[in-house]
């Protein structure tokens, strides 16, 4: 059997993306699916790693991508949680870009009746990361101040409907003044950076951090007493979709060591996760798999491109254009 | 009206510590409550202070001490919440080693029928260093894995009472294996320093350190995913009851700096806080005088000293060998 799938045969440019044939093993191991892909998500790990900052890739060519949704086309004799033709979504831990996937049972994910196979594709990395952000490490509660600096992306969408869901308030921050009242529309306070800088704005309970750099010693000043500041990305490395070596040392010069000393003085935590190194955690996973397949907020679907024109959706995604989430869709 | 009080005058020895007489000013202001002091607590910090480590101390000669109990002897006309007689707890801010204080109303709190005098002075600094380091830092759940460095301390003995009332596990360490017996009591893991070391027990969602030094580095090793290393306080640093400089700078040093891109990497969370400095902040004390007021956990308490013999006291403490709280006791 023949899959499609996208390669990493370079570092670069979005354009040297690959589309190859694949032969798939014709035997399923007892434990396994074989998934038909309608659709793959695209996220911002993925550009990093095209342009071979991601430190935990495997070695090139490889096949990127984290997560997917399709329909079941066969099940090894051991599989219990899934028959063939039912709509389920996938963690992938690299190897998403693909039209034809085989996985372990227990990386396949029932998807719930309300949603489509787009929202599908478009949950589990993004779900996932605001609700570890938000449950694991803020643990945030009614009443809290929360701020979320990417809340037009993927991650922010499902974060801004958490914290409403908790009884927080959330601020959220865009780059774009055309894209406030799409932050608005969750129900949360809406800045551009320039207008959040100016408003004076302070003591958040909780801020997720998706930048790096020098914005992390502002948003460190302005968390309340035992307040929480959480990164999960060095996008200010990035530059309009360019690894460029200056804006890359510049962001690892300008993102902050933290001597403990000071954060015993000023009652202030931080942290840091990267929310694709819990898809490799298979113990952690396991746990978490019914709160995702159980999981009722809803991601915003920013894009969908064809398979064959993944560079359209790279460019796309790091050039901020999206609103929400950009996903890949594969022909049958 | 004639007060004793105890001052640091210089900075050292125990022994150095003064009693003097201090007049007291005639006239209450409005919200001002003066409170006939039967217990002062006392807590590591002001060992810190006495030997001239703590940076935000007022400028010598100064009383110490952060919290006391004892009976509202006079209100002023806006005082609501006390009547003359009333048993009360309060918070100090300095001051506290005093056989008389007047404080504003806000600072004073109502003692629980079910506690002694004795263990109303050893709760407020206490239960809410748990509290913050626990319920704010940490905000532990049910099932949440946690180690406490201090076990059978002041901090450590409303530690894992309320470890246990979250349904958390709590790991208690001890430098002393006579005091284990102590830590089972409150329902937790005991493990001296060293047997702790060679259980090889890791996966810890919260961590509370009081000691800084090397000891963060071996901690920060065994958190879990998403897990939170909490400090408060330099203990390394004191060496039985001397500031040695040795160990003051051996023990800065090795407290460690903590890179942002490690923590994103290694997906962890280092925070740490002075609980005095909650304090001072008026607003954040409002907001949590009814829960102090209401705390069922209990102190225990392990030593009981004239105030005429603080310097007893101060050795008792600095030299670990406490279990639970020392207090002071002023004669009326």
């Amino acid at each position: 059997m023949q899959a499609q799938t996208i390669e990493i045969t370079k570092f670069g440019s979005a354009q040297d993306l690959e589309m190859k044939n694949k032969a798939l093993k014709e035997e399923l191991a007892d434990d396994e699916v074989l998934v038909e892909v309608n659709y793959s998500g695209v996220n911002f790990a993925d550009i990093v790693m095209r342009l071979g900052m991601y430190k935990d890739a495997p070695p090139k060519p490889f096949t990127p991508g984290y997560e997917v949704s399709g329909v079941v086309k066969n099940i090894g004799k051991d599989v219990t949680r899934f028959t063939v033709g039912e709509s389920v979504m996938a963690g992938t831990r690299f190897g998403g870009y693909t039209s034809f996937v085989i996985l372990p049972e227990w990386q396949v994910l029932k998807v719930n009746a309300d949603i489509t196979l787009e929202e599908a594709a478009s949950t589990p990395v993004n779900f996932l990361t605001a609700y570890i952000a938000l449950h694991e490490f803020g643990r945030i509660r009614a009443g809290d101040k929360v701020l979320i600096d990417c809340a037009t992306g993927g991650v922010g969408v499902f974060a801004l409907q958490m914290i409403k869901d908790a009884g927080a308030t959330a601020f959220g921050l865009t780059s774009s003044p055309s894209k406030k009242e799409f932050i608005l529309e969750y129900g949360a306070k809406a800045y551009t950076h320039e207008e959040f800088e100016k408003s004076g704005e302070k003591g958040f309970d909780f801020i997720l951090n998706s930048r790096g750099g020098a914005s992390l010693k502002s948003q460190y000043e302005i968390l309340a007493r035992s307040g929480k500041l959480v990164c999960i990305g060095l996008q200010e490395a990035i530059h309009n979709g360019k690894s460029s070596l200056f804006a890359k040392i510049k962001a690892v010069i300008q993102t902050p060591w933290y001597p403990m000393l000071k954060l015993v003085m000023q009652s202030k935590s931080v942290s840091g996760f990267n929310a694709l190194s819990y898809f490799d955690d298979d113990v952690w996973m396991k746990k978490h798999i019914k709160m995702i397949e159980d999981n009722t907020f809803k991601p915003h679907i920013g894009g969908v491109f064809k398979a064959a024109d993944v560079a359209s959706a790279h460019e796309f995604l790091e050039q901020r254009k999206a609103k929400g989430k950009v996903i890949l869709k594969w022909d049958h």
